[in-house]
C-alpha cells in the first residue's frame, strides 16, 4: 500500500458563518485550487449572496452538503448551539475562535479547532501566508488533514490546547485591544494640540517592530521608566481624568516592573 | 544681490551629548557631506573615544569650536544647566528633548528645538528619512536654518511649538512606552501558557499598520467592544493582581467609548 504518507489533494471544505473571519476564509479558500470550498452557511442568506456564483449558498441547516471539514465562524456564544445541529459521523466540525474551548462543540462529528491569529476588518486585505493558525482536535488524523489546511493557506501552522489557546486570546486582547486604546488616547491628545496624529506613525511601527529583535522588557523606555517624577508628575496635570487614571496606571506597573533595578 | 534664495551648502554643527539620541544623530551626521560635523562634546570623553577618527572630540566645554549649530542631546534634566554654559551670540543652541521647552535653555545664543519623534535604541539602527523632526525656533532666519539641517536627513519636517510638542510627547508615552507594557503583559502571558510570543507578532504588527487606513476610533475591536462580559470576565480569573487592574480599567475605559453606541 502506498497510502500511508498519502497527502490528500483535494479538501472539502463547508464555511458556516457570515462575519469578517468567515469573509476573509471564504475568500481565501475560494482562491485555492487545491481546497473545495463546497458551501457556505449563513443564517441570513443576503450576507453571503454576493458567494452564489463562486460556491453553494445556504441558509438551512438540513440542506448542508457533504464535506470533509465544517468550518463555524460565528460569534463565540453562537458555536455551541449551531454545533449541536451539526453532527454527521467521522466528519470533522471546527470552530475559529479563541476563547472557546473544543470541548464546547456539542456533535457526535469529530472535533477541532482553526484559529486564525489575526485581527480582521471586512474593508482590508490581510495576506494570509503571515497568519499564523492554532490548530487543535480530538486525534492524530484529523489533526493531520487540519494541518494540511491550514499549510495550504499560511505558512505558520501550530498545534495548541484549548487552555493555551485561551490564554493566547487573552495574550492578544492586550497586545491588539489594548494596544489600540493607546493609540486612541494618543490620538485624542493629538487633536487637542491640533498636530495630526499622522506624526507619531512612524514611532507606532518602531515600537511593533522593535520587539523582533529585543523583548519588551529590554525595549521598555520613557519617564516611568527612568523614574522620572517630574516629568510623569506634569504629564497627570495634562490629562482628562480617565486618561489620568490610565497614565497613572501603568507608570506604577513600569516602575514595579523596574523600580528595583534603578 | 543673488543671496535672497541662497542655500546654505555645508551646516557646521556640534553634538552635545553622548546618549542613545546623540549617538544616533552624529551617524547620521557623519554620513552626510553636506552637514560638516565640526566637534562632539561629552562630559564622560571614554563615551566617545569611538568618534576620534571621524571627528574632533571633547569633553571640555571651554574648547568647544567655532559652528552654526549647537546640538544640545543630554537627558532631560541636564539641559538647562549646560545651555548655560553655552554662549555664543549670533550662534544657534538648540535641544532635542520633547519634554522640555524652547525657554528652558539658560543661554545668550539664540533657541531653537530640534526634536526627533522616535525611540531609539543604541544597539538598532533606524532609518533616519522617516522619522519625524519637529522644530521650533525664536526668528524665521533660525527656523529656515533648522528647516535645512532637518531636510537633509529625513523627508518628514514639521515646525511645533513648545505647547504642541509637549503634548505630542505625552501622546508618545502612550503609543510608544505604554503599548509596550501591553507588549511586556503579552509576553508574560505567553510564558505562562508556554507558548511562543512570536506567534503574536503578526497581529502585533497588524495592529500598528491598521491605522494607517482607519482611526483607532474605528478599528477596536475586541470582548469589550462587543461588551461580552461573559469573556472579560473570565478574562479577569485567569490575571495576576497588577495584570487584572490594567485590564479592568482599560476595559471600563473602551465601555465608556463605545457603551452608547451598543
Amino acid at each position: 500500500m502506498v497510502q500511508f504518507n498519502y497527502i490528500r489533494s483535494m479538501i472539502n471544505v463547508v464555511i458556516l458563518g457570515g462575519g469578517n473571519v468567515a469573509h476573509h476564509l471564504t475568500t481565501q479558500l475560494l482562491k485555492n485550487d487545491t481546497i473545495n470550498l463546497v458551501q457556505v452557511y449563513n443564517r441570513s442568506i443576503e450576507k453571503i449572496q454576493h458567494l452564489k456564483n463562486s460556491t453553494s449558498i445556504t441558509n438551512k441547516l438540513s440542506e448542508l452538503k457533504d464535506a470533509d471539514i465544517y468550518i463555524i465562524s460565528v460569534s463565540d456564544n453562537a458555536i455551541s448551539s449551531l454545533s449541536s445541529k451539526i453532527n454527521f459521523k467521522e466528519k470533522l466540525v471546527v470552530h475559529t475562535s479563541g476563547g472557546v474551548a473544543m470541548k464546547d462543540l456539542l456533535t457526535i462529528s469529530n472535533k477541532g479547532v482553526f484559529y486564525l491569529l489575526q485581527s480582521f476588518s471586512k474593508e482590508r486585505e490581510v495576506n494570509f501566508s503571515t497568519i499564523p493558525i492554532c490548530l487543535e482536535a480530538e486525534n492524530e488524523k484529523d489533526l493531520k488533514l487540519l494541518s494540511q489546511l491550514a499549510s495550504k493557506i499560511s505558512n505558520t501552522v501550530h498545534i495548541i490546547n484549548s487552555e493555551q489557546r485561551e490564554k493566547l486570546h487573552l495574550a492578544a486582547v492586550f497586545v491588539n485591544n489594548f494596544v489600540n486604546v493607546m493609540y486612541k488616547i494618543g490620538h485624542d491628545i493629538c487633536n487637542t494640540a491640533n498636530v495630526p496624529f499622522e506624526i507619531l506613525k512612524p514611532l507606532i511601527l518602531e515600537t511593533a517592530s522593535k520587539i523582533d529583535e529585543i523583548t519588551p522588557y529590554e525595549a521598555q523606555t520613557g519617564p516611568a521608566r527612568r523614574n522620572d517624577t517630574k516629568t510623569t508628575e506634569k504629564h497627570e496635570t495634562m490629562l482628562l481624568i480617565n486618561q489620568r487614571e490610565i497614565y497613572t496606571l501603568l507608570t506604577k506597573s513600569i516602575n514595579n516592573t523596574y523600580g528595583e533595578k534603578l
